[in-house]
């Protein structure tokens, strides 16, 4: 079994990235799902492909809903969902998809610095594992996926 | 991940086909689902297989009864549904196909030219993106799935 | 047991008022569900409540939004489902609710005149029940409930 | 019908007890539904009740696991979902919450000031409504419980 | 609670009023729900609401349509499903309702005399409980809603 | 896309054969699925398998626990279920296969000869289709995958 | 809101009565819900009601399809389940009932003793809450229904 | 198609090895599932990987939140779950794994000695077969894959 993996969650650093050849010097079986991670092209796909718009709330209303396109069915299709909360930005958007995805049932793991701990423990105690280390996420996933430590 | 994804509605001109080129030149991974397209044979399988009828209610309702056989599985399998309302006939249908994929909460996309706009006012409510272009509808496919502009 | 039939559609003549009175009249164990039906309140509530738009796209979003906060949750409690499809407009939101009843498995009962048999053939396949006759539903509700002809 | 309204999101504002009050005196049918909001209960909830953790993460965990048994139900029995979004803190918890009630189809109405439009408009992109102020929430419940404008 | 009990099956004896006496000199919280159980009604119903077809497979085809839209609600809503079948007829349209019964996890109690034991073993596999005796079904009641032998 | 069809029913006589053998002639890109049709082993698998049992309605228990292994899984991961009611024995067992797909939105194609027509109205009113004969369910089964007639 | 409890487990003490008593001087918004806890009853209801087996396995069988009837739909009706593991006997069931209650998303208060910490992990992992003591089930069943500490 | 089944409970003996080997003996096209079967790997995990807690209690909850990342969608995507009950430990995680089965809809498969029948009746009550030796599970699953006694 290939198991499916979403990345949701910081955008702005190089932990998917990291993650995933970690992943691949482990050689797990896993298959990994991500949003749009170009912030840019994720703040402007609306407009840019649909036409633009003078509100600037309709600039992201069009923006967000394309992106949904994407988040919603890969969330949806993944066996487990890890979120990182960053140090950048309100990242409302990582606890939404925390959200979405404990509401479908799906195994939660939780990265961010202890400086949030307290800001986010409704979401790490709907979580199967809370980290501040993408590292130990890999030897997570060696562990869930292969069945060893 | 193969995306796929239904394309709903008019079946009057070559959007279907178009889209399809379109996405191959563009190389992205989909598949593409749809109800019949012959008219006249979708509209009269189900006297022509399972044998006439008299009344033309119950034509219809044979007829009908073998589409849905096609549809429904495909829109439930499907990863986002296009819905197309073309300027011919009352197009019920397709707003049917929308509320199925609605209710199932799959990712909609709505194509109509402006002269729809209030008419169909509660359907692109529901949809993540809408356009009057389906030439759009590539480039939102490629941006959905690839994750780029 | 109360029964909750959600009357979809037509907005511009009484059929709801009609179906009502006659139910009243036999006394039939039912609560009846309806979206907003004042036509002008349905189009403008989204900029009338929360802020005018100059374009009609989104004063349009705006005001089906908001419909759907009262209708979406209404089908979902109904037992049954009533489409009544009326001469005026193109009335696509009546197929998007039947769609959507369809798909939530609510047993359908569909309303229009012989004219319009043939375009809505998909929809009258997914029925329990077609008729023309708005009288004829009050008989079939009286029928369902009570279990006598 | 006896509409369930859940109030997520900011607990150091009177907002709910001022949409309260305005419903009453709409005379709405309307059961509100909402989280602990004393802060400091809904810290402390879980050492309190189920004995003290040396550990601030673990005393976390214990709070909100209590928290969950009263605000997952609430939402799943709800027929609306409303999120504010306040000021103070980083109010993750209310992103979450408003996943969860988008998983479950849940209609959403958004609460916040203008400051946070471009940071919250993944989530703005999944609500029926999203406004800037609480007085509009009772129109619109108004709207939407009475059909009336 | 009252419980909640559909009686599915046989209509051509008295079982369901036997049922329902027994269990009200039992004082049972039992609310029953049944079918239509007047056969000439079952049967034509559709043709005398709907209007005469000529074709008796059309003519079938109305009646059990809004057969229908009375039976699959009751069974989705109730808690536990009684299915007894007779001796007469072919009864396979009470099968069909031990099938919906089970697909929706429904507890299931099968009534049937011995000589239908080995052509009942499937839907008896899928039942709690399998008796030839009415009379037990109210005992059974009787456990289970009070708890008590 | 493979279309999965469940063929349900009948098991004294060679219709999966022909239907399998009319679908592999015309190339259809389908994968059928169907119960034990050995009639002897299906009785007494679980009395082999698992031990003898005394009594037959025991014995028939067993061997309808293992059969529903088979079943359930494969129904539920179906596209179009097929069950055909033939001359022989009561069948309970397709109509219990039929309510069971019924209930999980399966769309359904009834093959009976007309004697049945009465007695299966029930069934055959929540069917995509209804033909007396097996040819027409693999031309039928052609317009369904290739969608043309 | 009148809250729904399910207490499962243990029934060779007093704790319900506790429990029920405790919460009944606080007064609180709480129907509970059980199984049937007379040991004897439920043992032997099946042999008692529908007739004696001669071999124990078929005598189990028997009754607990009967007590199923009970216990899987209060367990689906409830918004909250409490598991008590006592000290005598194996107690699966109690277990069995928590996959039940964790598979339906239900929150799960687990009661034992410490002695069972390690053996119960799994399960404690599933629950909002823990505890060894049932006084504080009510504590909490407070906090949760009142919102307050 | 290939038929995926989840190896639930006892972990100190080869059961799975053996059952795994007598399936490749008879080719049947099986892919197993399996929690993680290194009890020592199960338990210290959580502490492993993601750092030693002081306390015996958070230590399991570690572990067993990694362990159900593993376990809970290798069960849902199990077409049949089988659960051992072995001699040693309490084995309350087989119980709460059959639970969770039983809920998903999933045919279970119980195996234990006959010295635990009374003890494990609820379960075997929701099991379509109970057996004490695991080579019949191997004959059980050839009959079920591959329709042959």
């Amino acid at each position: 079994m290939i198991w499916k993996v979403y990345l949701a969650g910081e955008i702005h650093t190089d932990w998917r990235t990291d993650l995933q050849k970690a992943v691949e010097r482990l050689d797990l079986p896993i298959e990994f799902y991500a949003p749009v991670t170009d912030h840019a092209a994720s703040d402007d796909c609306g407009a840019s492909i649909l036409g633009a718009e003078p509100s600037p709330f309709w600039h992201d209303r069009k923006g967000a809903g394309l992106n949904a396109i994407r988040t919603r069915p890969l969330i949806e299709k993944s066996d487990i969902v890890v979120v990182k909360f960053g140090e950048k930005y309100r990242q409302w958007n990582a606890a939404f998809d925390a959200g979405m995805a404990s509401a479908l049932g799906k195994p939660l793991i939780i990265v961010h610095s202890e400086e949030f701990q307290h800001a986010l423990k409704e979401i790490d105690a709907a979580a199967n594992a809370v980290t501040d280390d993408v590292t130990k996420v890999a030897d997570l996933l060696r562990y869930v996926t292969l069945g060893k430590l």
